[in-house]
């Protein structure tokens, strides 16, 4: 077998076999296949695409390349949630302790971020004490005894998409949809869940620029979980403005606090019921997604699900009385306000915008070494559809000093803030749900 | 200016500009733009293509991207000639004499083969004495005095060409048409020429394997040489079997002479005729194509291209006097008979395996460091459209020894022909003309 006729085949539109594929990504993984036959082959995909088949088996040639997490030792039906990223996205720290409550092991491997806002892990350490580097045997332990624990990535998960991902990034090969799919499903795979549940967003704040798109995107996971054999359920929302309202690290451990007492946004605890409805439904726990979602709401309104939070917080050694006393959390020293130059409605909200914001605050990491501020970050006081008058606030800084760059960010963020004279048609949040039946709009 | 933007550019379809082009490819050449970069935008160009400015741009970036041949010192125009090569293609060694025995300064610089035969240069060392190493200066001056000077190539022509072809052909990314007209041209720019004919061949034996192809490869050469100020024309020929009879270094030169002689093979003499007659009119020595064929026909007829062959051999130590006795060329000793099995008309002779028999038997390079056996080679007594009795003989083999090699090698000569009942229609030699002003069938 030679590289240059694998790629010559799909270049000229032929569909792989699932040796060829695990050829090239073996022989990748090992050094012998150089990148310059790697990125020629990933442009070729971008045109040609790659058929269900083809996409599965390099999903698992990409998981194979490295470690694969064995979560046999948990009971139950392990369920993994993957999003595909967002500006405010503070998911996991709620559907953790909420399909916890109801029975269902979450055994989350989680990164840290490059970008916006710190990862997951980085919020969770934004609890006084809370550590995220477990041994693999105490983080299952912890599943079987309280059915949660999120630890920081560790082991070598598919190294091979990560080697393949870092070159598309140079090559202006990221934009295909099957490559995308592989990225994402590789890491899942290996990281062993028995079923996922996937966030994809849709909208200009998000990747996937359009609802067809997300859709073919969403497709292509689920397809690959079924060729595989992990139950795999998509649900595509808008991503047209920031998740909630708080966007920062400490800023989105409270705002996710409040979302498990229920008096949390109205978009993030719909669509956190709506994520935690599908994990339930594929953990077992449920028989349809509307009987889970009202579990999971009934999870919220009598305390299982604060309560578990805490004794996550508290088994991984971080101070669980924040659930009860927010302010324990690092808190910025100065809030700057952000007022409106303009009366009216809001139109729009540039998501990408504020995370850039919040990045330069401190929130984020502008490179891999970068230091995070948990504490600064932005909460925003009107989201799309309310009604503005010139000088109301629009949005809070919380930063460090009121200095030029707090100045700047300012500026920043009112910038990504459009006015209409008119109220906006409202948007709904939830869009679609894909799993191996088809696609559903809602 | 980031590479990974222009690949995105083209990858989306967009035009790429002169001096993205030239970042490209200077960046390329200098080791700042990786090859990984390069083969993802080759493969982005093998799907959306070149326009002509875009091809005409990236030729020139090549050109420039190492020695430029300054051929001022020659008087008159220098019209340079480029076969895209072929089996038992021996054109360059009588249309050099022709033309130049007309007053068409002919300053070419060869290359070695890698494949079936030995390049020019290889085929002119047959000679015994001739020296292909001149120095630049003697090179002109030998133009100026006998009209023709043919040395290997020196120097650091288009090494960005030679980079990224090298690239090219591992990575599916060869048969891309803009890509191999920019590469023809880059080296014919930097080797100075004024004005350029293109001999592009066409069917199963050639790399071009439709006549479509061939004129939009065709039409991609003469619009860059338009472009960039060199006037260029192409001529079309069919290569669905070998050129003339010959296949070997000192059995092409040989019929080489008797070309000039005026007893060649009809094919080759046609096929010299009007590349030569397009080379003369380039060269501002006849108004049209028509009257420039006869001018060559007579100089043919009257001795004086034999006798301009003959001063150009001896003007670079080459023992001339095998222009009148043909015998002292290198002689393989033993010559074995290749019979047909079959009764009928020739219908096919697959050019591709021909050479490659010539090359097994030691008339070509396998690899670039391989001796090459100037008396070698294989002589066809059979062509597309004769006659054939079982037991006659197809052809003959030049060799050094009857042995299994020998023996293997018939075996595949008779395998490259294919038989008929019926007479097949004849086919033409040349199809198309393109120039600037578009393209002309036959």
């Amino acid at each position: 077998m030679r590289s240059v006729d694998i790629i010559q085949k799909k270049r000229d539109g032929g569909e792989l076999t699932a040796s060829e594929l695990t050829f090239l990504i073996d022989g990748y993984s090992r050094g012998d296949i150089p990148d310059y036959q790697m990125s020629a082959w990933a442009m070729a995909v971008f045109f040609r695409g790659m058929t269900a088949k083809e996409t599965a088996a390099l999903t698992l040639a990409m998981a194979n390349s490295g470690d694969q997490v064995d979560l046999g030792p948990i009971s139950g039906i392990k369920v993994d949630k993957h999003s595909t990223g967002g500006v405010g996205d503070k998911t996991t720290l709620i559907l953790g302790p909420l399909v916890a409550s109801v029975g269902v092991p979450v055994a989350k491997m989680s990164g840290r971020g490059l970008g916006h806002t710190g990862g997951t892990i980085d919020k969770l350490e934004s609890i006084e004490g809370f550590r995220t580097e477990l041994s693999r045997e105490k983080f299952m332990s912890q599943v079987n005894d309280i059915g949660l624990s999120v630890i920081g990535q560790s082991g070598n998960l598919a190294p091979a998409d990560k080697k393949l991902y870092a070159l598309r990034d140079v090559t202006a090969t990221v934009e295909s949809i099957p490559l995308i799919a592989s990225s994402v499903m590789s890491k899942k795979i290996a990281a062993g869940a028995d079923a996922i549940v996937l966030d994809v967003k849709t909208g200009s704040g998000a990747f996937m620029k359009t609802l067809e798109d997300s859709e073919k995107l969403a497709s292509a996971m689920v397809d690959i979980g079924t060729e595989v054999g992990r139950n795999t359920a998509a649900v595509i929302s808008d991503m047209d403005q920031p998740l909630g309202f708080a966007i920062g690290n400490a800023l989105e451990v409270q705002e996710s606090i409040e979302t498990l007492k229920g008096n949390g946004p109205e978009d993030l605890t719909e669509l956190c019921l709506t994520l935690g409805a599908h994990m339930v439904v594929l953990g077992g726990k449920s028989d349809s997604v509307q009987s889970a979602k009202e579990l999971l709401r009934e999870q919220i309104r009598n305390g299982a699900a604060l309560e578990k939070f805490k004794s996550f917080i508290a088994a991984q050694g971080g101070d669980d009385s924040i659930a009860d006393d927010p302010a324990r959390l690092p808190q910025a020293p100065v809030i700057v306000e952000v007022t409106s130059e303009h009366s009216g409605f809001v139109s729009a909200i540039e998501a990408e915008q504020l995370g850039l914001a919040a990045m330069i605050l401190g929130a984020g990491r502008a490179t891999k070494d970068a230091e995070i501020d948990y504490a600064v970050g932005v909460t925003l006081r009107k989201k799309v559809g309310d009604s503005v008058n010139a000088g109301d606030t629009l949005a809070l800084l919380h930063v460090r000093d009121a200095n030029d760059t707090a100045k700047e960010v300012a500026v920043k963020v009112r910038a990504a803030y459009s006015f209409s004279e008119t109220k906006p048609e409202p948007r709904a949040l939830l869009l679609s749900v894909i799993t191996a039946q088809g696609v559903q709009r809602y």
